[in-house]
Parts: structure tokens; C-alpha cells; sequence
């Protein structure tokens, strides 16, 4: 591929990070389209990426197309419109079935940041690759296509981090925490990060996770530890099902425990299980005076928008990897993680973290594609791809990284900056 | 009117005690419709009543029929079709509008025992009675017929408290304290005890009270005070806007204060104040996937039905008047109340206290406008009429009531049975 043309379907938080990221560096690219459902938000968008990127008397930075993300015949006319080689699914999971087709239609390159999901259907049995990705996957290869799955940052660098801890640090791995903290304050009474329908339902389904080299199910919440983590300080996390998990836990072989874990402070535990007691984070339509609507979408309705709260988001998030396992003959605990601060990738970008930390991987593996360093021609988990290029990348594309042993006794020597 | 022909229309939680009720006392009425929207449920209540009160060989109790409370002309058909002489409106209050036009159209005598209420408006202007009801008291009293309103405990039974009070206790009157006070268990994490969107939105709302001669606006919940009442013990309760003060407040004029007080726990207040904060309480519909559904008939829908509370429902309730006045005098303080018991109430016809204690007052009353010995021939708040038949035949219906005078420091020397 020279300068591969850039088709980025979903215009939500993470798309607008995506968008940016993609005009800072459109050198690399043979053009950008970004096309979502609602065309007022994609001329409001392509005004802002304009104004905050566009040299003086440079033409237009990005072309906009209104899209239905769940119309495969849709979908496939964008595609042909636009003459786009590289689709990058910022949109909401429930599109993935729909868009991996049209890519597999039109001979075009695709990447995602999270699994598919089925709108309507809960906790489905691990792995949860096994249905809508997998099948797939002989396909992608058969017709020498990339597929980059969960390229986000959790899943996504965090992957890419294991990848890197093997090949770098370990001679064998026996466990991987991945833990997520975002220590920011948006001010409001309660908000999801990202689609409120997808995070409740993400955080009310019965924890999936690998123990003892097999899958174990608990129920939401049940297992929780106090982390002390860079720049952040001081949290509770809870085991959470994740995506990453889905994958590692058979790109990692012989790995004894591969666990997510996800902060929540108290508050958002109590809105939570208030919600989650009345079963209003149910993703299962119930009838109200002769309508059918979805709990989970009815509390959508009445949340902030997600990208409304990057004004006034302040603090930072950590994501890492805590990997132990063997090196030389003796045991290693290894940190491997990134920062990053609301306030700062506002300023960027106008986005809040969670965002930007979405946003600013897909671009990196974009450029990696683009450029062809990164090029399997088939469908791939980010931990199956040579990290090197990659965690080279990311800094300059806008997210740093760091590692650090740690203490075999689990301890966390960091301190939150301005604590004793 | 010789043995009235009743027409029960709402076959809620108030509706089947009421048609229970009404059973028990047959004798005294000239037949017994009861009307709801769902034949199923008319004919499931039809069979426990007959099962309840039925003599050996004694036909049906009651009759059953089909209606929609909110169509003006099906309203009139029922009537017509039954030639009922008293229309007994427990339905939702949405629909009292439709039943005081069908009551006016057809000649016949009404009661309710809740404001008429429009579905989606909130925090309307007192007085509350001047949209519905007080425009068509002259239409009532132009064709001598009756229609009681408010009619159930509360309102209705503490308005003839103080009307007893009045009479016989008091020679002026200077402040009224209302208090409610469930102390019963559900055992559900979160239930109404009537329909929940009215509950909900009762609840809400700000509340209108009646202070220093003239209405105040305060936000709900934010202003209380520590009761300790007969069998119930200590609770903490919450001044709140609610019917009686409507009616009060002109009925009882020179009255510095007058005040309805709730009982809520720590445990419903933080899930209403999580579902308020959310906006889940409110009554104004917000569209979600392109159907337009209002929060707080969401909640309802995933809520217990109250009905269904019952057979688990452990505990006693308490509602009485705090009154103050001079009588020969001196300063006097008089509290007079009733308590129900929650297992009690469902062993005798099958419904919980709540929906027990508005339903024996109804029929209470009806008896007494059967035999003729409350027609006022016109629109009446329960406080303009004689109190003293009423409270002596409630007793006989189903709830005791007492009285004691309390002492002048605001103090309440009860203690909870059981308690040191």
C-alpha cells in the first residue's frame, strides 16, 4: 500500500481522537473520510480537525460521509465512494459483523478496538473471539487482508505490552495483570467513558477470567485488590471480563493467570448497584406501555454524552501490565504502563483520556500499517505482531510508555505525585 | 338512594381491598361492579372474593367488566350498562378527570381517593384541587350529587381527624403535623407500595407546604424531623407535599402550619436519590431509539408490581395528625392515628397496609353515603363533613383509630412494643 486512503467509520469519542490523530499525520495517508450516522456531528468535527490542523490556505484536511454502520450494502457503497483501503472501526461493537464483511467484500483492510457484541444477548461463553472474529479469520488471510483486532489501549497496547514483556524480559510468563485506573473527575453525578449502553453491560456481565490455565466465571465485582500505581496513586481495582483476555489467554500458552482489572471508586459503585439491583443495565428490551426498549439504552438516553464531559475532565489514567514470570533462572516482576492526563489531551485534541488512549494506538498501528512494517495480510491479535515498531511509535504519535521491575512481595513503590 | 349499586373501577392494590370490602358489607349495597382494564385480573379478584366471602350456596359478589377509565364515552357505557348510582374511582389518577365527566354525564355519585393528575406535567401551582376538581363543583352541587374527594387515609381519614379534632378537642386550631410512617419489610430491594410512577413522582417533586399562612416551595427532602410513634418506633420523616394540605389550607383557615411528613430509610432514600439524580424519577418522556418513553414509567415497568409485596410484607404502619391549638385557654397537643399491620391486613384480604388503609376509608364512606347519612348533595373535601359517623363505623370496617394528648415540648412518648 502507498498512502493508503483512510475510511474511519463512527464519529463517537474515540473517533474523534482518531480523526485528529489521523489529520496530524495525513502525510502518511493517501486521504481520510470520516463517516458516522449524523451529518451535522461530522461537519462539526471536520470544522474543528480543520482549524486545529490544517496549514494556512491548505485545503480540506478530511471528507465526511453519513454512513449506516449496520447496513452491509451501505456500508460497502462508502467503501466504494471513497475508495479507501484501510477501515478503521471506531464505531459501536454491535457494527463489527457488519463492517468485517464489507471489508471482506471490497478487498479492504480493516482494524477495530473492541470486540463485536450482540446488542441484546449477555454473557456469552468465552472465547468470546469464537463468534464473530475467528470465523473469519481464513477469510481475511485467503484474500491477503489485515484484520488488527482490539488495537485500542486495553485491549490493544496492553497486548502489544505482554508481547514486548516476552520477547524482552521473560524466558516464560506465569501471570498478567492488566489494570486499568482513571483517577480524572468529569464533575458530573454519574458517567460512563465511553457508550454508557456498552460500559454497564461490560461491567454488570459475570467476570470472565483465566485461573489456573482454564476460564472462571464470578460475579461482578467479587474479587478486588488495592494497587498503588504511577501518578495515580492509591485504588481499588475489581476482576473484570475483558477482550484482551480472550486473546492472550491462547496467544500466552501455559500462562497460569491472565486477569483484567478495572478501578471503580465508591460512588460509582453505589450508582452501579443501584442500576444494576433494579435491573436497569440490562441489555434485554422490556416492555413499557406497548414500546420495547433496552434498560441499558434507556440509561444512555439520560447520561451525559461521553464527549461532553472532555471540558471539564481533570486528573489522570494509568493502564499497565503487571507480568511475572521467569528470567535466567530467577523470578521477575515487571511493570509495563502508560499515563495520561484529561486535561492535557483536551487541549490536544479536545477529547478526555479514554478517548485519546483509544485514539492515539489506532493511529500508531495505522501508520505501522500504512508504511508496511506491519503487514501479516491476515487477521492478527496485537500480541502476535512484532512489538518493537510499535512501542517506538506510540510516543511520537502521542502516548508515552514506561517499565519498571517490581518487588516479588506485590508491593507498589509508587507514590501519587504530592503524597508524602 | 336505597342499596346503591357500586361501580369499582381500578383493580390495583386499593382496588381489590376495596371490592373485598365491599363484599363483606353486600348487604348494604344494591350489587358490586368492579372495572379495570384486564379481564384477566377482574376475573382472577372476582374468584378470590367469592372464595373469601361467599356464603355456602350464595351466587357471585361481584360483577366484573371490562373499561377504559380514560375514554369519556366507554366510561358512560360501563355505567349505563351496569346502572351503577356510585362510581368508586381507585384508578390511576390520570383518569379522574374522564370519571368526574362520566359521574356528571350519567348522574352519579363519585369518589376518589387521589388529585386528578396529568401524566407528564410536574410541580404544578397550589391549590392542586383547582385544575380538576373545584372547576366542576358547582356542576355536582347543580345536580345534587355527591362526589367525595380524597377519600382514602391519607388523604381522607387524617382530614376527619382534624375535623374530629376541631369539634370536639380544640377551639382553635394553630398548626397540623400529617405523618406517615410505614415501619414494614418487603424484603425486595426496591419497591413502591403503589404505582410507581405516581409514587415516584410524588416523591420528586418539590414539595408545597403550608407555613406561616401561605404556601412555601422547598426541595424535596430538605427539611425533617426524628417522630417516635405507636408500634412503629423512631423514624425520621420528611416534610413533603401531598393532597390534604390542599384542601386544608382553606378548610382550616388561620391555621399557621400545616404539614404532611413521610417516613423514608436510608436504604430507598439513596436509590431515589440515585434514580433522581439520574433522572429516572421524572414523568417527562425523553425519546430513546425513536420512541418517546417517560422515565419514571420506565422504572415502574422493571419495579415489583405492589400487589405482588403482600404476601411477604412484615411490619406495621403508622398515620396520624400532630395538633396543636388552644382549647379553654390553654395550649393543647393532640395526636390521633391508626396503625395497620402489613401480615394482618393479607391474612384478611389479601393486601398489604398501604393499599388496605386507603381501601376500608372508602368503603367506609360509601357506607355512609349508601345510607344516606353523609349527602352533601354536592363536591366535598372529607374534612366539611360530620366526622363523628365516620369514626365510629371505621373501626367496624377494618382500621381502629386513638387519640392522646401529647406534650407541649414536642416530645412523644411512645415506645415501640418490645423496645426498653
Amino acid at each position: 500500500m502507498t498512502k493508503p486512503k483512510l475510511l474511519i467509520v463512527g464519529a463517537g469519542g474515540v473517533g474523534q481522537v482518531t480523526v485528529h490523530k489521523a489529520a496530524q499525520f495525513r502525510a502518511e495517508f493517501g486521504g481520510i473520510v470520516l463517516a458516522a450516522r449524523n451529518a451535522d456531528k461530522l461537519a462539526a468535527i471536520a470544522q474543528e480537525v480543520q482549524e486545529r490542523w490544517a496549514a494556512p490556505g491548505e485545503g480540506p484536511l478530511i471528507e465526511t460521509m453519513v454512513i449506516d454502520a449496520r447496513n452491509l450494502e451501505d456500508v460497502k457503497r462508502v467503501i466504494s465512494e471513497t475508495g479507501a483501503q484501510i477501515l478503521i472501526n471506531v464505531a459501536s461493537p454491535y457494527c463489527n459483523e457488519t463492517l468485517l464483511d464489507a471489508c471482506l467484500a471490497t478487498g479492504t483492510h480493516y482494524l477495530d478496538t473492541a470486540l463485536g457484541e450482540d446488542e441484546h444477548v449477555e454473557d456469552i461463553k468465552a472465547p468470546w473471539y469464537s463468534y464473530v472474529e475467528w470465523p473469519r479469520r481464513e477469510k481475511f488471510a485467503g484474500k491477503k487482508l489485515n484484520a488488527f483486532l482490539g488495537m485500542g489501549f486495553d485491549p490493544g497496547v496492553v497486548n502489544i505490552f505482554c508481547a514486548h514483556a516476552r520477547k524482552h524480559h521473560f524466558d516464560s510468563i506465569s501471570s498478567i495483570d492488566i489494570i486499568d485506573v482513571n483517577a480524572g473527575s468529569h464533575g458530573r453525578y454519574f458517567a460512563t467513558n465511553f457508550d454508557a449502553d456498552v460500559n454497564l453491560r461490560e461491567v454488570k456481565e459475570d467476570v470472565i477470567t483465566w485461573e489456573k490455565g482454564a476460564w472462571k466465571t464470578i460475579p461482578h465485582h467479587s474479587e478486588w485488590m488495592d494497587v498503588t500505581l504511577p501518578q495515580v496513586g492509591s485504588h481499588r481495582v475489581y476482576s473484570m471480563g475483558h477482550d484482551e483476555l480472550q486473546s492472550l489467554a491462547y496467544t500466552f500458552p501455559g500462562t497460569e493467570r491472565i486477569t483484567f482489572w478495572m478501578g471503580f471508586g465508591e460512588h460509582y459503585l453505589k450508582v452501579f448497584n443501584v442500576l444494576d439491583n433494579l435491573g436497569l443495565t440490562s441489555s434485554i428490551p422490556v416492555e413499557v406501555d406497548g414500546v420495547e426498549v433496552a434498560p441499558n439504552r434507556f440509561v444512555k438516553a439520560l447520561l451525559p454524552d461521553p464527549s461532553s464531559l472532555a471540558p471539564d475532565y481533570q486528573g489522570k489514567i494509568c493502564i499497565g501490565c503487571d507480568i511475572r514470570g521467569m528470567k535466567d533462572g530467577q523470578e521477575k516482576r515487571l511493570f509495563i504502563w502508560s499515563n495520561c492526563d484529561h486535561a492535557e489531551n483536551y487541549e490536544e485534541v479536545g477529547s478526555q483520556s479514554i478517548s485519546y488512549s483509544t485514539g492515539v494506538p489506532v493511529i500508531t498501528a495505522i501508520r505501522l500499517m500504512a508504511n508496511g512494517t506491519w503487514n501479516p495480510e491476515t487477521m492478527t491479535h496485537m500480541e502476535e505482531l512484532d512489538p518493537d515498531p510499535f512501542l517506538k511509535l506510540m510516543p511520537e504519535t502521542g502516548i508515552d510508555w514506561h517499565e519498571t521491575e517490581l518487588p516479588l512481595d506485590g508491593s507498589w513503590p509508587f507514590t501519587k505525585p504530592g503524597a508524602a
